[in-house]
């Protein structure tokens, strides 16, 4: 068996080649050091993003690849100056596991922004040299600087997809002061990231209104998610309707999109979003100038806002929608994933599944 | 004379189709209402704007056409409950004499982006219903919440361009935070706006780089107007060495342009801001999202942020270039500003040579 799945001390499902099928391994985490947890996942979302590294779109992953950026577990380890937690804490990592702490963003707590780069949760380079793995694995080993503390009342299940879905969209929300009651957000698209934004945007006390192409997501929009109008986004009729009505529009869908219908929909000085990653970006400058309006990307988030948005979800039950799955369902789970056949984020049961 | 002339108490130049030939014009303004002051116009710029209204661009102008929205002169007459001027004192008026006064972006002084829509300087339908006339002419009349009061050592042919020129430039500035000593600052474009942008820059204490398809120009960016790079943006080799090294940018030409090769200049969390109309925006989503940039777009701006930067140009001196011309050149002005024959912005002489 043990020839079959390699060696080493910790088990997790890898992809071996683009095919991206994922089937049982074992390599080696790296020891514990001075400033490093060891969580034993419990807990692990799984993001589109694991659908791309693990049939290698980007043409140069290192195979065997273990994915997984969405992390929740408990600290059965700690290293001698650790400070943030102790053994049984509950822990999250995100996308990534450091970062060059040197540059003005990682000194502002920006380190997704970080100048030199970020250490990418899997597939990047350790400090020790080897390539890092995720988090369909049944532990991981990480510096406490890049570690998230889960407050006692935060189900982990529901917390593994915060720390990539949900601070996706949190991070610009706060960047862009959406958190205004009484303001109007658009979404665009009602997946892992779209339903967390209408999650976030009922919980800063907006009017929320979700675009989508199909009719069939508005019941649990507007009755599961709470959105406050849903508008099928082919209908002329009600985009026009809408225009010059929203502060705000997150863009999660990445399908090929007119940008215009959307920017016409922005009151004046109003922002959108994207975080979704469309073929490209196009649209008519009198669209963005009259009005002055924002148009913003983002990627993730820092660790000060990370875990600003786990203690406000911890404390406004803020909870992704999952399907919880055991580990060998995860390449299924991608499939639907392409498919967009998820409600609205797969998480794994490490704890129970991966033994 | 008066039949060709029209007949009334304000001598201009107006278009009278889409020829756009201006030739000399009478008119009535409107009495000096309780708030309103008059300003016997001594200057007016010449802005890119007096082309496309001349000339019937926007398919919907409303002939008689007197253009100029770039006013200085001195305070005749002031109504009865004026408070910030006397007679005498000089004045300035900019892009609008009026807006809703009670919209979110009124209250806040950004008038520019008023939601109900502001009454352009010429073009407009003014309170008594007529259209609004600009500064080729003699006098104007203009309600005193929308006219700014010209600093004592600042004169007024420089002040002229500050009033779209300068603000349309300035007013995005000060929205990004771009007045930061030692931060980089790239300008697309050098012409009335893009040579304000440089010297502003310049004033904050920027690095500034300017970047030109004519080589034509480094001369001048450089030993005029102070920058200390120019690049030809053709030149891929130059373009490349200045990957991610820019905190800002600001687009100022109106030609076709790859976006791309711009915003991959952009540092991270790095802003783009766009105060020209090209044909179409158009960029790769990675361009944005990776290094969470911001690309926004501006239109002049609001009474308060036009009021600091008259006060600004006045006490560091930052002073428009221009070509002082008499209102008979106005025809040939305008062909040369078509043809960018400009350095770097035309004011006419109103006060010699309107009688």
């Amino acid at each position: 068996m043990s020839s079959e799945l390699g060696e080493g001390n910790c088990l997790a499902w890898a992809a071996r080649d683009p095919s991206g099928v994922l089937s049982p391994y074992r390599f080696n985490r790296r020891k514990v050091g001075s400033k490093d947890v060891l969580i034993k996942i419990t807990h692990c979302g799984i993001c589109h993003a694991d659908v791309g590294w693990t049939r290698n779109l980007s043409g140069n992953v290192k195979y065997p690849v273990v994915p997984g950026h969405e992390i929740v577990g408990y600290v059965k380890e700690v290293g001698s100056n650790v400070g943030k937690f102790k053994v049984g804490d509950r822990a999250g990592v995100g996308t990534f596991v450091n970062s060059c702490r040197e540059c003005e963003f990682c000194k502002e707590k920006l380190e997704s922004d970080c100048e030199k780069g970020l250490t990418l949760t899997f597939d990047g380079i350790d400090v020790d040299g080897s390539v890092t793995k995720g988090g369909y694995s049944s532990f991981i080993v990480v510096d406490e600087s890049y570690c998230f503390t889960i407050p006692e009342n935060l189900p982990s299940a529901v917390a593994a997809p915060l720390l990539c879905a949900g601070i996706t969209v949190y991070s610009p929300m706060m960047r862009h002061k959406m958190n205004q009651p009484g303001k109007t957000l658009g979404v665009i698209g009602l997946g892992g990231l779209g339903h967390m934004a209408v999650k976030f945007g009922k919980a800063f006390g907006l009017k929320v209104t979700v675009f989508s192409t199909s009719v069939s997501k508005k019941d649990e929009a507007i009755n599961l998610l709470g959105a406050d109008n849903f508008v099928i986004s082919s209908d002329e009729q009600s985009m026009k309707a809408m225009t010059k009505s929203l502060d705000f529009i997150i863009h999660t869908a990445s399908g090929n999109q007119d940008f215009d219908p959307y920017m016409s929909l922005l009151r004046n000085r109003g922002v959108f979003v994207l975080v979704a990653f469309p073929m490209e970006v196009k649209f008519s400058p009198r669209n963005l100038n009259i009005g002055s309006k924002i148009f913003s990307g983002s990627l993730t988030g820092g660790t000060e806002v990370t875990q600003q948005m786990i203690d406000f979800c911890a404390a406004n039950k803020v909870y992704p929608e999952i399907e919880l799955i055991p580990i060998n369902y995860c390449n299924e789970a991608l499939e639907r994933v392409v498919k967009k056949d998820v409600r609205y984020r797969f998480v794994i049961d490490v704890e129970n599944s991966l033994m």
